[in-house]
């Protein structure tokens, strides 16, 4: 999709750049280009060579450090020490697969089933997102019997060959399969938050019906329910029940992808299905799962884990062994010990709240969205017209990263800043994060 | 698959058993059925329940300790202290994805090529063996143009949804898209070393050709090359050379899956191809690569890297973080130190050797073959009509259990005993598992 390419090449390093970097970068980045080829992308115009982080903070080899305000994955802070102590610790004890009894296994599995909704009490272990995400559309078309998938436009859901033909926002999600239906994200921004569910819900409803018209049969729509790639709009909590009930009246299955606001990012809740009210049938995790350390899973209603098992067999030889269990539960404690969905919750509405004052007086800030630590910051050439700036949205990237302050680029017209720290970032760092956004905003305009 | 389905299943504890169990087991086994589902198999009539892992050794929570004799994930051994202390320190440092620059990465995308033939010299870093594959069929599918694979009757080569399509073995894989050809395993038992070679170009001739004449335009021909789940059939060195050329000729590209024959274990070489004198176009890597942190990687020529690079993004969260790094230098550091691969091949030689005189008397074990630490023994119903005999190797494989000695079953008749030790494995534990062979054999034929 030649849109996303834009994105990754606007945020991205120029490899033929790398002479004017001081001579210890350009020699990484030259060893990179001869190991990785030369279509590996590095972030910002200067890229960055880090050698430490903790909590909030990466660190580069000058002794520079940089506010981290787009990592989700270290999401209870880089490096948090009881993770790296529980991780260690298994590590010396026992790692192997799952066709032996381990009692924290089981542990880690009753603790994450307990966060879920009651029907979806069934567990595999996967090692990444895309794994998961490939896992849950196995069990959709098994146990449907449709083929059939439903996402928004800019969608993405992973790397492997079925994933990425769902997630339109990756180049190589084309040519599209014909089993695989659009809809527009719902854009809170342009249609309004209280005309939104209707809409989006007409949407599915129109997809469905262009399937059934293709003669193919519908097995279920995917989302992350912060709509994330497609420019960050979380939309009022409930909106989305509306849509997912017309996915089931049709026969398909809802897969909740967590992989972006789970693990209590969007503050409000420890899922991000959850603000809307609705009860997936399959929940997929991934990144912040075990912050850092490779790990994944698929929570799923029982009955239908059994109807793809009676008939497929999966085994994933890493997934769930004790080392993540280890790692996951340690991410369990660390979350609810520190309050960090709580935190999540009040400093993203914090930071929203001076991104929206330091944003109110010009005409560049169309939109500051999001939910807990999940923002998105949309820049129009004015609020009038609302047509979005990439071209801004690169500079301030980059300005920022020269403020020492790390954010992404999100959405189809790549306009969209992506905020999204680790779980601990707190008011302290959203003024120092505020502060340099003004700076950068009043530079680049 | 059938065959597969009965293989894992003879091997599987049956989850109806449990309360035949000790209650501490029972209690476990009732806990893994509420939250992995009814159909996640367990290993053995008696499940282990594991506590603790050194080198060759696991050991469980009564205190007894087991040989273990078919784990290839802890390659160097179980919680190898110096690949422990090597992630652990990582861990409490840095680890983040490889938008940034980081020094090791590149250290060990080098040395890991360093041990590649020269053209495969461009590395993509992955989760998972399954991951790898995967990714290494697209990039096969963007360079060729075609869609066709050729494997062989029973291979096994992941559990992606890409994967499972191309692994016959997996009960998923069926039914069979139609661009997958399957051709049958290089059997040496039934057809003689010296006859191999040809007769697998032939069967490879002919699947191109049946390809051909279906209209489906041939990518490539994947294995790995000691064919572990087909009963493990490594073949004397150079076999396969005729085959890759067969398949380079029609215009293919030629797949080297080092997740089973990798990193040394054959014995002969680092890789399963190079006892081939082949080249391949990709190598896919797993399981061992990081002694049991998941990671894996495809390493590619060049060109194709690039040829697919610049039509579609890959971008792979965890893969290649600055802790599967470290994971798998020390690895590489234990492999060389240690001298592992001289001793897969000495301790292998000497494993088969003494199986071999085991096997003799009786007319039950019809071969004994493999390179390295890799061994297949064929249990028959007599050695004159070589007809497999499952249900022998189910008793083999329980009984050795019951003398705390743990092996697995290969192969599409499900008769064939899975040596596959980690590489650590000295004759005097190869006396022990001789010993206990022995017995075993003398008790349930």
């Amino acid at each position: 999709m030649e849109a996303t390419r834009k994105i990754l090449d606007l945020n991205a390093f120029d490899m033929n750049a790398a002479d004017k970097l001081p001579p210890a970068v350009t020699s990484l980045v030259k060893r990179r280009k001869q190991t990785f080829g030369p279509t590996s992308m590095l972030f910002y115009e200067r890229p960055l060579n880090l050698v430490r982080a903790e909590g909030v903070w990466l660190h580069d080899a000058d002794g520079t450090r940089y506010l981290d305000a787009y990592n989700n994955v270290p999401s209870v802070g880089h490096c948090h020490p009881r993770v790296v102590e529980a991780i260690s610790r298994q590590l010396g004890t026992l790692n192997t697969h799952t066709r032996y009894l381990y009692d924290n296994i089981y542990t880690y599995a009753e603790r994450l089933l307990a966060t879920m909704p009651e029907p979806v009490s069934n567990i595999v272990f996967t090692c990444t997102g895309s794994e998961s995400g490939d896992l849950a559309l196995r069990i959709a078309r098994a146990v449907t019997g449709g083929t059939g998938f439903i996402v928004t436009e800019n969608a993405y859901h992973g790397n492997t060959t079925a994933v990425t033909e769902i997630s339109p926002s990756s180049a190589s999600a084309e040519p599209r399969p014909p089993y695989v239906f659009l809809v527009p994200a719902p854009d809170t921004y342009r249609h309004g938050s209280e005309a939104i569910g209707p809409k989006f819900a007409e949407d599915i409803r129109k997809a469905i019906a262009g399937m059934k018209a293709a003669g193919i049969q519908l097995a279920g729509f995917i989302a992350d329910s912060i709509f994330s790639s497609d420019g960050v709009y979380p939309g009022e909590p409930g909106f989305l029940a509306e849509a997912v009930s017309a996915v089931r009246d049709a026969g398909g299955v809802y897969i909740a992808d967590e992989v972006q606001p789970g693990f209590g990012r969007t503050g409000e809740k420890m899922w991000g299905f959850a603000r809307h009210g609705v009860v997936p049938d399959m929940v997929v995790m991934g990144k912040p799962m075990g912050n850092g350390f490779p790990m994944g899973g698929v929570a799923v209603k029982p009955e239908m884990l059994e109807a793809f098992g009676s008939k497929s067999g999966y085994f994933n030889t890493f997934g769930g062994n004790p080392v993540a269990a280890a790692a996951g539960l340690a991410v369990l404690d660390v979350l609810n010990e520190e309050g960090l969905q709580e935190n999540a919750f009040d400093t993203g509405a914090y930071l929203r709240s001076e991104l929206r004052i330091a944003g109110g007086n010009g005409d560049r800030v169309g939109d500051v969205r999001g939910s807990g630590l999940y923002i998105g910051l949309e820049l129009v050439k004015d609020k009038a017209s609302a047509e979005p700036d990439r071209a801004l949205a690169e500079r301030i990237v980059n300005g920022m990263r020269e403020r020492n302050i790390l954010i992404g680029i999100a959405g189809g017209h790549g306009n969209v800043l992506k905020i999204r720290p680790p779980l601990c970032f707190t008011r302290e760092h959203a003024d120092i994060f505020i502060d340099g956004f003004r700076s950068t905003l009043a530079k680049v305009i």
